[in-house]
């Protein structure tokens, strides 16, 4: 048992996943949840996430050892504004979200002495979201990102082997380089999902139904991608401006290259550049990040 | 048994798949197959691809009722003039080019009077390529587009049934509106998954081998596309022109749209576009072309 009592603000694919993974590994006595939505805080108790949920952040965090703010990156601020008073001394205060500048300057003012506030991001999640959608071994070979700027080191200890217990491979990283680097491997590729889809549906002479049946030739991944939960993606635009407008600009350069090989038809320099993209794909099989089997294995062979 | 000869022009992921499957379906008396480089003639011959092989094109169709043309598109005209002088009277000649105005243009012109040539385009692949990577559960439950352009009835029948003997779903279409179609659901997304691979290949502050470790939260299924053959995604670029500059322009006009919303911190508008791409997902899990399972069941919950 690493803490005694956990407690949940917000309960969806992460934070169940967390539960579900803490429960499997005996590392909390108590797990307390709370959520907006009464419907999600029954389904939380339902499927076991909770061993009893509040209807206010304020109750529940009460005499918890760590609190998880797993809701919008947009909501973090308002929730740590209500528990701040309410936390107990001693305890830790962590998050999940995939901007960290942002969330620190948002709940960090609300911290009150004697706690310990460890900014963290699990880089982990599937398409799918709320109460019914977290699995225990979602974190299972993931990576999960600590933010120490200051942290007291028992503190950090603790939440890295809570972290570790639930399967995660943990590191420290500074919160804007944090940015900078998910701006690259996380936000901007979601944007650009999300807006090849919008394309898609937009065309009229390609019609849903074609856009649809025909999307196994790659516009299938690109859909797993945009189905991802639009309030939380919301929020991470918002609150990482910078990075992604940056990365942006740098994609845009890159794409009107590309785009002008082809108008030229400069076959050089596009079989140069997609020669070169090949061997990322084979680091990221090679550090475990990803499986080799064709198309992910997704079904085709059984 | 529905064709006694078949022979393979280009011995890669696509036509090695179809020979296993159709070897599997018992669909041809005997398979000929024929690469430009000697070893992967041997590989195909090693994994049972063909039953023989030829050095050359023009061997290789000899006595062939059924000829597929499975080269890289820029490839299929100089072939196509190799083996006209050699194609029996009858034998039906098709190809499974990504791109079909452009390869119809360069094929059409070399076919002889009663050979029957018709364009097709299986939308089935994945990121591998080469003699090795074929298998025969390639094409179950995919789509197999077949060009109609005054194709004699019995021959497209004939093909039909032989696609759908190796687990394919047939439609037929036509040349203009498949690359159109084609340019949204494929080319265009293969070329922007190159272009953010790129990107984050280049970004000097965010080391390689950090975009590698922290690709779960995204980049990945971007990397998987932009792991494709590039020499195949050259010539596909370069053969469908037009309809790809046309759809990166609406991309790139939407893009530029969701930028906006984020600098100025237009959230609602971010939100309602992300919700409306959710649906498209639904529609092709439905639609039985990708599954539902997270994360494409790649193996977390395992």
């Amino acid at each position: 048992m690493i803490y005694d009592r956990v407690c949940f603000i917000g309960l969806g694919l992460i934070a169940g996943s967390m539960a579900l993974a803490l429960r499997e590994a005996g590392l909390a006595r108590e797990i307390v949840g709370t959520a907006r939505s009464a419907r999600t805080r029954e389904v939380a108790l339902a499927r076991g996430l909770c061993d009893r949920v509040t209807a206010t952040a304020a109750e529940a965090v009460d005499g918890a050892d760590l609190v998880v703010l797993a809701v919008p990156v947009g909501a973090m601020g308002a929730v740590a504004a209500e528990i701040g008073p309410h936390l107990a001394p001693g305890a830790t205060v962590t998050d999940v979200g995939s901007v960290k500048r942002a969330v620190i300057d948002a709940v960090a003012p609300h911290i009150p002495e004697g706690v310990h506030f460890i900014p963290g991001h699990p880089l982990a999640g599937t398409e799918q979201s709320g109460p019914e959608s977290g699995f225990a071994a979602l974190f299972r070979n993931r990576f999960c990102l600590l933010i120490d700027e200051g942290a007291e080191a028992g503190a950090l200890d603790r939440l890295t082997r809570f972290w570790q217990g639930i399967g995660a491979r943990v590191e420290t990283m500074e919160a804007d380089h944090h940015d900078l680097v998910l701006a690259v491997t996380s936000h901007t590729p979601h944007l650009i999902a999300y807006t090849m889809v919008g394309v898609a549906d937009d065309l009229g002479r390609v019609t849903d139904s074609e856009v649809i049946r025909y999307s196994a030739a790659g516009f299938r991944d690109f859909t797993r991608i945009a189905a991802s939960d639009p309030v939380m993606w919301r929020d991470v635009f918002l609150a990482n401006k910078d990075a992604t407008l940056e990365i942006l600009g740098r994609f845009t350069e890159e794409l009107f290259a590309l785009q002008r090989a082809i108008r030229t038809g400069d076959g050089a320099q596009l079989e140069s550049y997609f020669t070169r993209t090949r061997a990322i794909r084979r680091g990221i099989v090679e550090a475990g990040q990803d499986t080799d089997a064709p198309d992910f294995g997704r079904g085709a062979k059984t």
